[in-house]
């Protein structure tokens, strides 16, 4: 499957990252058979795109030990898609040999986060990518490449980002081979004009390839940001049900923008998505069973449907 | 002081709707003397707009009993500018009596709406309004009239909602002597770009005279439909502290537009408000302590400013 047939620029394809962002940070994971009925029922309300996990040391991340079942069970549901991420070359090679169809690996937008974060320089960040574009040409199934600008709106180290660094970044990334950068607003900091404005420019810089925005929804602004990132030409969008997930460098940061108001936004401005809403609340079932200290958001789970949307449904 | 003084062009206004909307439900109301710190603490947080209460009979409605108490205390401070609700001609006899600023009245956008909830057609409701205006026209300091189009963005009776008959409306209040219409999604069933289209359209209708747009958060639509709305040119916005609120017609259904993430949307997309979100953010305290089982919304109050806005206003 070619990236174009896995994201096609003519609509909107939405994201499942709840599975890997939503529980970076919980105490308390669900279990393997409970993710994979999330994905299985998602799945069932419309959901094809799936992050499912990480690469990483499984004694630091218990709840990413199962990553590998979990890219198993998406690729056992006919046109849905797995996306595992991974921080380093060790990492890459595993995911490789899981058969996962897309890896994605992190690049801080400024100097001082990746020097924070990652121990390293943004120049090795891509390095990195670049690296993996190479392992990837080299593997038998080939699966997509993402790199995701992290703090790309905002940093919790140096407050403002230079949007030309982003793009400067953006711009590295898809030389390097990546066949997918996102932009993601890691700690929440920005409002719809500075999303729209930068998701514009990407769009255009990125040409055909396509952009995925992954934003959070810190400050109450995800689903704003999110319609500003759609009118600015994105059609990848990030979110997690319930908006579940935090952010170990936003204290107080409540999670991705909340899926099912994510389906709701993309419908109410034309862009169909297949996703059941009132299916997808449902699965909000098995994230309050396994993780019942976990708060849950979203406007939709709380209201429901309106009248004259569940009336033309019906 | 004339409607251009109070709804200047140039800028945008936000409405503290918190002390009528957002009370109207709530099963214990704060105290007089809260609600007058709820004021004075958000007109030194540089709040200048305040919906205050209701002319309607204090056995149903104690919460707004004390309203001429509200009315004076924002009469006291100086530049803020207080609105009171009526809704028939006893109530606007009482409101103009009181010297209150501004008086707001109700017109339902469906037919089954407005003989469901007011019992009276829109055409009444429209001849209620027009008699108000002849009232003020009448009164020694002839209060700002103000119309608000319930339901205007989807109805909980009958789903849809024709945006022309709601733009016919419009219309009919400015005609009938109306200083400021508001389109009020009271339900929150919209999203951003039905939000953007009809006051893109009521905004152009109305010409030099102002609209307000009032938006429930219902289906966590509410600050992203406010940017759209903002888009549009609306310059007249009503939000709530915490989202205190809800609707008697949408079960569920989550109050006003978060007060403080408006502030932050307004800020961020360049229209200075006055107003200091972490002063505004403080006052949530009041209602805190006053009404301990209502629960407050907004990104704001849980994850403070982001560090570049707070190093740019240091």
């Amino acid at each position: 499957m070619s990236t174009k047939d896995i994201y096609p620029a003519s609509r909107v394809t939405l994201r499942e990252v709840g599975l890997r962002d939503g529980l970076q940070l919980v105490k308390t994971s669900p279990s393997t058979e409970a993710k994979q009925r999330w994905i299985r029922d998602e799945y069932a309300a419309g959901v094809r795109h799936f992050e499912v996990g990480s690469f990483l040391p499984a004694n630091t991340f218990p709840q990413f030990a199962d990553v590998r079942d979990m890219i198993q069970t998406v690729a056992s549901l006919p046109g849905a898609h797995g996306v595992a991420l991974v921080l380093n070359e060790r990492g890459a090679n595993d995911a490789l040999e899981s058969g996962v169809a897309e890896i994605a690996s992190v690049v801080s937008a400024t100097e001082a986060h990746s020097q924070a974060n990652a121990n390293r320089s943004r120049e090795a960040a891509i390095a990195n990518v670049r690296r993996l574009c190479e392992l990837r040409d080299a593997s038998p199934h080939k699966p997509i490449v993402h790199a995701a600008i992290s703090m790309a709106l905002g940093c919790s180290i140096t407050g403002d980002v230079d949007p030309n660094e982003v793009l400067r970044l953006v711009e590295k990334c898809f030389e390097a081979g990546v066949d997918v950068v996102g932009i993601a607003d890691t700690v929440g900091y920005a409002g719809p004009k500075q999303v729209g404005d930068l998701t514009w420019a990407a769009v255009r810089l990125a040409g055909p390839k396509p952009i995925c925005v992954h934003l959070h929804d810190t400050r109450g602004m995800g689903i704003a940001n999110a319609s500003a990132a759609l009118d600015a030409g994105a059609r990848i969008l990030d979110g997690s049900l319930g908006g579940l997930g935090g952010c170990p460098f936003a204290p107080g940061a409540t999670g991705n923008v909340v899926f099912e108001d994510l389906v709701f936004l993309c419908e109410s401005k034309g862009f169909a998505t297949g996703i059941d809403i009132d299916e997808l609340v449902a699965v909000r079932q098995i994230l309050r069973e396994q993780m019942p200290n976990e708060p849950l958001y979203g406007g939709l789970a709380r209201a429901g449907l309106p009248r004259a949307t569940a009336a033309r449904a019906a």
